[in-house]
């Protein structure tokens, strides 16, 4: 078991090049976007105006690169997996490190997986965890609210479990406020305009078993699916599911 | 008992010109803070920075002077009793309407007075209702994190309680993460750095009775001194006590 140190020296050195689910459990991971300070203000509204897809855990200064509040030590341009690199929109590069300039600002938001460990600790089923491949995520027909350029639709990530289960679960992930919380949608897909669980937007399909239902939490792959639809002139992010480890711990609640 | 609505409408009209505690129960209180837009961005990133003092409930859109999302139809220039306008950091004016320009925009931060009818509910003392006066606030020694151009104290609130109603109202106050949540500190005003509990900073002192120990929360007045520690051109508040009364139900999720 590798602390969150640990885990991002093994990603600098391009040991470790995968999707981090279950990587250092007991800390919180996080999603990376970085845009240049003329639209950070207004992204920055936008997080604090869709709390459930965007719960912010930091912030940089502009310009900087080592997140001092959560991972002291730490570098954004080499120390998550792979990147995606969006030009007024569109996907053009999917590196494993990225170069920085003075004029960009980092925010750090939470992720869902930081509550998988205490799914798995109550029994619950991660089917992603169980078939290692990465979580699936979808674009659903939900506005977030607009905050200046940035709107467009909420992208959720999916958990199969009986109904049973699906309960215990957001009683489980309600508290995880910074970490997406309970989840928004549970049943069906139709209702967040998703046509074909078995062909996810990112990430991987899971199998959904007899008697299971698709169980939906915000994502913060959103900022993604608002890049293409708000086309900034850069936007650099984690590529989906593969993630910032933190140093702060798993139930943390300074950061919510 | 009146309706947020109403109670706005009496202060528009000059008619409510007091602490606004204890009015509108049920729904949430915010603090004020108005800033060019030039120190906005810094100041968004002091409160994701210092969520205790500082949760963030709205950030309008530059110029604008509607809270379309906490109190569609309000009016943030003559909807409080009274504001304060400070001068690269020096208090200057404290009318009850203020001017706008196009380059302003507003933060709505949650208050402790959102959480004192749940208190009031459990049988607990808030004094400052009993006495009929301003809660007392204090500058402390602690420091919030800076962002940017923005650092200084932590500005809290005070509200005695015998020792087992402290812990009954940290109970009651924790899940109000939008309005500042448990309290930061109970018992020791020198902690914090407060050397006379009876000569608060804000407000006024209330009595602390025999067997009761000062309860003190982060509070919403933290930007002014932080205004006074980094002088801005400009920044408008509210005056401490006389808070935006919003249409959110007092116990809303969706803002933390």
């Amino acid at each position: 078991m590798r602390t969150p140190a640990e885990v991002r020296a093994a990603i600098r050195a391009r040991e470790l090049d995968e999707p981090t689910a279950a990587l250092a459990p007991g800390f919180a991971q996080a999603n990376l976007v970085v845009l240049p300070e003329a639209d950070a203000f207004d992204f920055l509204r936008f997080c604090v105006a869709n709390p459930r897809p965007c719960p912010v855990l930091e912030v940089l200064e502009p310009g900087t690169v080592e997140p001092v509040q959560t991972a002291p030590g730490a570098d954004l341009r080499t120390d998550l997996p792979r990147y995606r690199v969006y030009r007024r929109g569109r996907l053009i590069a999917e590196p494993s490190e990225v170069e920085w300039r003075e004029d960009l600002v980092a925010f750090l938001i939470g992720c869902s997986f930081t509550f998988e460990r205490a799914l798995l600790a109550a029994g619950l089923p991660v089917r992603h965890v169980e078939q290692a491949v990465n979580v699936p995520m979808y674009r659903t027909s939900v506005a977030c609210r607009p905050a200046g350029r940035f709107a467009g639709p909420l992208v959720v990530s999916m958990r199969p479990m009986t109904p049973d289960q699906a309960v215990r679960a957001t009683e489980i992930t309600a508290p995880f406020t910074s970490a997406h919380g309970a989840p928004v949608h549970v049943g069906d897909p139709a209702a967040l305009g998703i046509t074909a669980l078995d062909a996810p937007d990112y990430g991987d399909a899971v199998e959904v078993r007899d008697g299971e239902l698709p169980v939906f939490w915000a994502c913060g792959v959103t900022p993604q699916a608002v890049a293409q639809a708000s086309k900034p002139e850069l936007m650099i992010t984690h590529a989906p599911g593969h993630m910032f480890v933190t140093d702060l711990d798993e139930r943390d609640r300074a950061h919510r």
